[in-house]
């Protein structure tokens, strides 16, 4: 049984893709497998860039799954502006979010839609929203290869696909899934990040590795990816995350790497 | 904008649910959210009854991004047997594994499906697969609430569901649609497992949580659900899981309260 059939409508057939205009570069943020942490460092990457200055946005194309509402505190509802949907923004930094969360009448009930409608809802907010002017513009995707990753990778025209990963080797090797597609659908593979590379021990401060060595060097050289970022687990990232306040967050442990690493992908921005 | 459609084909008009020949219960395990270890928890409840001499089987409903075969080291391909799928058994403990990984040529590709192509691949390994007697199948199945996880609550007919979340708030939350999408389809709540829960540190293996306090009682008050599990991030697992070793795990630690929500869940196995 082959793996890869770029299934009911291959790029090939597809509309020339396309950015909303004003914004000035795309990164996609994925993973494959879920839980590795995709939506914080979104968010993070985000708060980083926006801190010194830059306009982001994030489309937060996990639709049944959304995080990125949750982890920046936002709730106010999309607004409709001419023929567009205007996105609301952060309290502080002023971040446009567009979720679908955002969207439903109760956030805590499931989007039960099967692909065709998830994959018109993202061909339908990528079309629709009115971001501005953006330095840059993060697309959060969910876990897996199939209809919500397809459909942005062929909508969007994407200037990087930014891996996310643990030092699980099973989470690498369904990460590598994501890279396969990415490269699949012409997509540059701008990165890799290594998330919850490490802890410090509550005790001694020492760092230890709670997940394991990791293969982030491996990986990179695999898929021939200059930028890779190591991560810690960091208990104050799931602290302020689940209070809405990842805007507070301030530990250059982990921004500086991550600001550093988007630069090297994006030298001018 | 509604958040449930239960859309293109509602239960009202599909077939009858039903479950293989020989099949005594089935229990679908799932978190809405992604890398909440949902697969592991999977395979170590396979582990722990069969141990107990009890015959397990394990349908990993992951699609795109499975991960049983690796965890229990499973790398045989399923063979035919008459007119069904006959799947390949662990080496110690003889746990039975349904897999797409094992289909594949190079389990390394991504599967690149769109929904309707999953839903089918789903239906048809539940219709031709033969278990043989199995007091417990267990279903991993895939992060959100979309094509793949509908289809199961749809196919089969499911003693129950075990939800998997960790302490973070935003998994929680996310974990709670899938808990909805369960409800409205009639499938039995049967417990939920806060995994990560706790860790030891490694200087001096005092108990700390890196995730925070979790709310696992409240969700079960919330739920009505009676069975709640805790269980602690182990480096063990990671290690072993990432060698194909998982039958070998012995930690009692783990497998005892995870043995006992299983058999307060079914309590005739």
């Amino acid at each position: 049984m082959s793996g890869c059939a770029a299934a009911q409508g291959g790029p090939a057939s597809l509309p020339e893709r396309h950015n909303p205009e004003g914004v000035a570069r795309v990164l996609a943020v994925g993973s494959g497998k879920g839980g590795v942490g995709k939506s914080t460092v979104t968010a993070l990457s985000a708060v980083a860039l926006a801190r010194r200055g830059l306009k982001v946005g994030i489309f937060d194309a996990d639709l049944t799954g959304p995080s990125i509402p949750k982890l920046l505190g936002v709730t106010e509802r999309p607004t409709g502006y001419g023929e567009g949907i205007l996105p609301p923004v952060t309290s502080t930094l002023k971040i446009s979010v567009l979720s679908m969360n955002l969207l439903l009448e109760d956030p805590s009930r499931p989007v039960i839609w099967r692909g065709p409608l998830i994959a018109q809802a993202i061909r339908q907010f990528w079309g629709e929203t009115v971001w501005g002017s953006l330095d840059l513009l993060l697309v959060d995707l969910p876990p897996g290869t199939s209809d919500a990753p397809l459909t942005v990778f062929q909508t969007a025209r994407l200037d990087g696909f930014l891996a996310v990963t643990t030092p699980q080797g099973l989470a690498g090797e369904v990460m590598e899934k994501s890279l396969h597609l990415a490269r699949e659908l012409d997509t540059p593979l701008a990165g890799v990040v290594e998330n919850q590379s490490y802890a410090l021990c509550p005790c001694c401060g020492k760092t230890f590795e709670p997940f394991g060595a990791g293969n982030l060097q491996s990986i990179q050289d695999r898929w021939g990816m200059g930028v890779g970022i190591r991560l810690p687990l960091d208990p104050d990232l799931a602290a302020l995350g689940d209070r809405g306040k990842l805007e507070e967050y301030r530990n250059d442990q982990v921004l500086t790497p991550l600001e550093e690493g988007l630069r090297a992908i994006f030298p001018v921005m």
